[in-house]
């Protein structure tokens, strides 16, 4: 732990909070390359969470907290923890944390009996203290979903089982503080409250497990550092049914990542007016002052039911401790020295490419480099790095360290001869010279996966599985890596198949299409028209034919223009070529006369006929 | 403001918080489409500060903030409103918000002298309540930019000038919030404190100024509705030499939006140590609790400057606030009746995309609508709704009403007659049949603004310019539209382009490259080859093929397969063409012989032969 602690700090991950005035005990900062990662791993949660599925709905409550809220929650009764005081130096300790019975301040054994203390922060609202204006920091984000149940609802009208998501900061007054961002005083939580109907409970809860360990995986969490924990019936908080807790070996020892709860109704139930009609489960303090029923009507039978709960909860800090963990390792070199790599996914790696300038005062190297940052980040997949520090080989280790997954290296072979640049992967530290032309389509690929061994494991998986691969195109688009493939075989195979391409799509970051063919009619709603332009080489020929097919709302699918000297005279002589989709309601020999008229105006040399 | 606040609960932009329970004054929630435009907003603001520059680092610091960091900030001192108290009815009113000098809770004129009243929240921090352990809630995100600043320092190596950005919660215990998002108690910033060398602070102010002003814009405030105010020097806060502040129309009235301040060496200087040796050009706190030294040094004369800092601070809530006044008309349509529409820039709207099965029971629609949202949702552009209300209709106007730019209509021509959908548009409320093939291509392109306008726009820049478009080519790939465009023209002109250009892709969300031209060689580096395989048709072969260039570290460029009939006997042959590139270091001869073994071992018709 104390390595990647210090790694942390010196790479500007995380920093003890307020450091300059001895720090602020139980809570941190998360830096410049911190704060990359941190909101990785919540895009990626949210993006599984909220976007990926048809039945989530996302939500941004604020940290203040109406102390009602947590009276019928009921933390403000039970959200404590023992407490003991040593009264020989008159410091204060959690009970179950103590070694033994003597302080790990002086060693005295003179403790108090435990007495329970809350664990949540108050704080002053508005300008009159009297003590009764006053709110909580929230303890954590799943309350504020139960009381927007109604608001949710009303604006968004879902269906059973549906899930509200949240992603935000929590706050807990902690005795002891300890194993760095593990146990603290502010922190995030991602969690998802998930209502389904009484009685399918057990079933989700069994869905949701799965589904948030195959999650971690995806983020690099290694299953065999997992553990499900099933919590006994005797350690359940007051809400809980059954909790199944995903416990991770972190560097001091196996505690828990993330909880998955069946909540039961008593939530939703709590927070209701007129509990005696609902026909709860739970046993809830009766509410008096709720303005709302948070319970869903079944249209035919008119009865209200309060949903079941079930409850993914994720920290955010303990995912970064996790991911970092996992993705630390120090490795002895062939020559002795040692390096030390954070290998993350790269779809969580805080910089995704490193851009470094042989010399960084040679205007040609820099401008070349800066052109290609721009390029890069460009493509939207995170924070491409320009770095002019001058020493490429420490720039190397220095990126391995952060987990850059590449680093692009401009020097004067760049500039003077060839317009390649040296690309260097942080796994395996190999360096090739890359064309300058290429390097959008291979940033792409490697972020996404190396093209290579894409094509080698889908494959692998089609052979493995006895499909026949009818028919395939590969090739690189737009700066995208892409593949095209028909497969023929028996259906419960191809059902295999699919299931294994969603694993290893989720898995690095790739997005594919699966469909079942079937024949297909000829798209009937536009023709598809070919129209070319010749005319002497002035400016403004391009505007115009693009304009001519723009008034008229007809899309133009494809373009092709060039410039040709002619044949004997040399004058260069200008052409453009189109493809235009011509729709159903466009009379075609009008627009032909129209195209016609527009040439003859412009003096232009202009043609048009449908596509062959 | 009444409508805005009303659609805003309705449709699940912004909640009162703690609603059921009667809410809390001055906090909000945001719901499922406010997440995701306060979201979107937040990324738009880190693209341009973080991503899109060289000298900016990112930060995301905690809420709970040390005492002494707020003690030399002047927070303590200073951070106040002046407070009357009605001696008739015992409430309480911020003096300056006051009409006349009468209570506007009962009317009595009895009213105290104004005094101040500190608007920092605090909580009591660990178990003991002494008085002396507590801790404050940030009353802004500045200060643990500056309380960070040696730790971003020593972590990332930056030179003046650099920037340190940061978006976070921050509170403030105003005495009476008001106007819905504009004056809360818990809101958001997006600040960034920029580091310059002192004497280079005014023209810093002025450029960061006109930064701001562009960035509003691409979020689609109207520059109409932005005024500059510099804050009279009477009027500036303590740390201030100048502030200019972005002001806004909002709803009730012009307000701040953005703070831009030339905050001088106020900040640095106050939380540094040793401040004697500093030279420091402002009148700070002595300060002899901090332990670092926040300041620059000169490595050529070996002394230390503390950088002036010039920092642009928004607010997010009242960001999101201007941008949905912004978006919001109420249109009367041809036949009387009104519509409500929410015109967002489409990377700020919570949905991009609505998919509506016409039937939601109906197996083949559903399939075929959730097929199209996993695809769409594939692209990575934001939230893609699946809603199977079953009222085409209705589902538009409430589209409208959240600003979703596209709906996408599944119904029976889809999966009977010719794969097509309807495809409706929020702003033209035009409606059109796209075959789902050029579905995400069409999306993508609508979502980045349409092709054909953006051909218009290109070509018209250009055309204005007197540029000659050389040779050019426009398409789709890979569901991006793309161009590429060659110019021939003045130089002054071309500078000229470039900058129209970078204007007309911020605004719409697009990417671009631009560079100058030169004679290129080629590249070198690897050696193109290609292999053809021919077999009978049979599963494992182009596995077998890949793995044959992946075992050998050589990249596959494009690969491209096929079944035919054979001529005569239509027995189905299987073909693999392939480009591989072969790295300088790989004897061809030798490859050549491997491939040949290769193809007789698995009894292949193979050939490989250098790309003409």
């Amino acid at each position: 732990m104390e390595e990647l602690v210090s790694l942390a700090k010196r790479r500007g991950f995380i920093f003890q909070s307020s450091d300059i005035y001895g720090g602020l005990q139980g809570v941190y900062d998360y830096g410049p390359l911190g704060v990359e990662l941190k909101n990785n791993l919540k895009a990626a949660w949210w993006r599984a969470m909220v976007y990926e599925r048809d039945d989530v709905e996302g939500l941004d409550a604020a940290i203040l907290t109406n102390p009602l809220t947590l009276k019928y929650s009921g933390h403000e009764a039970t959200f404590t923890d023992p407490l003991v005081d040593c009264r020989n130096c008159k410091s204060r300790w959690r009970a179950d944390h103590l070694e033994g019975n003597t302080c790990p301040g002086c060693g005295s054994g003179d403790l108090t009996e435990p007495r329970p203390f809350n664990l949540m922060f108050k704080t002053q609202l508005g300008p009159v203290d009297d003590g009764g204006s006053f709110a909580y920091l929230r303890p954590e984000t799943a309350q504020a979903i139960f009381t927007n149940f109604k608001n949710v609802m009303d604006s968004t009208s879902p269906k059973l089982p549906f899930g509200i998501a949240q992603i935000g900061k929590a706050f807990r007054n902690e005795i002891t503080p300890r194993n760095f961002i593990f146990r603290v005083r502010e922190f995030e939580q991602m969690e998802l409250e998930f209502f389904v109907a009484p009685g399918e409970d057990e079933q989700w809860h069994d869905t949701w497990v799965a589904e948030r360990l195959k999650w971690w995986g995806q983020q690099g969490v290694n299953e065999n550092n997992l553990e499900l924990y099933h919590v006994p019936a005797d350690e359940l908080a007051h809400y809980s049914k059954a909790t199944v807790d995903v416990m991770y070996r972190f560097p001091h020892g196996l505690e828990e990542l993330e909880g998955i709860a069946n909540r039961t109704d008593f939530d939703l139930g709590s927070h209701s007016k007129n509990q005696d009609d609902l026909n709860l489960h739970s046993a809830v303090t009766p509410n008096k002052e709720s303005n709302a029923r948070l319970a869903v009507q079944n249209l035919e039978t008119k009865s209200w039911v309060v949903p079941f709960v079930i409850e993914p909860s994720a920290g955010v800090d303990r995912g970064v401790l996790a991911v970092m963990n996992e993705a630390y390792r120090v490795e002895t070199l062939e020559n002795g020295s040692e390096r030390t790599v954070m290998a993350f996914k790269p779809h969580l790696a805080p910089i995704k490419v490193a851009i470094l300038p042989l010399k960084r005062n040679h205007e040609g190297i820099v401008a070349k480099a800066k052109g290609l940052k721009r390029e890069l980040q460009a493509l939207g997949l995170g924070r491409i790095l320009y770095e002019d520090t001058g020493n490429i080989g420490k720039g190397y280790r220095r990126h391995d360290e952060v987990g850059t997954p590449m680093c692009v290296t401009v020097d004067f072979q760049t500039i003077e001869e060839d317009d390649t640049v040296t690309v260097r992967d942080r796994d395996t530290m190999d360096q090739e010279r890359i064309a300058c032309a290429d390097l959008a389509a291979y940033v792409r690929n490697k972020i996404s996966e190396p093209g290579l061994c894409l094509v080698s494991d889908i494959t692998a998986l089609a052979s493995a599985l006895d499909l026949n691969v009818e028919d395939s195109r590969m090739t690189v688009l737009g700066g995208e890596f892409a593949v095209l493939m028909a497969l023929q075989g028996e259906p419960d195979k191809l059902a295999q198949f699919k299931q294994q391409l969603e694993t290893l799509c989720a898995g690095n970051n790739l997005a594919y299409i699966y469909r079942d063919t079937e024949s297909r009619p000829p798209n009937q709603s536009v023709r598809p028209y070919v129209a070319t332009v010749m005319a002497l080489d002035h400016p403004g020929i391009v505007y115009a034919v693009a304009q001519f097919f723009s008034a008229r709302q007809i899309n133009i699918r494809d373009m092709h223009t060039d410039t040709r000297p002619a044949a004997h005279t040399g004058t260069p002589i200008f052409s453009v070529s189109l493809v235009a989709e011509v729709p159903a309601d466009v009379k075609v020999h009008s627009l032909k006369a129209q195209f016609e008229a527009f040439c003859e105006e412009a003096d232009l040399d202009g043609h048009m006929e449908a596509q062959r």
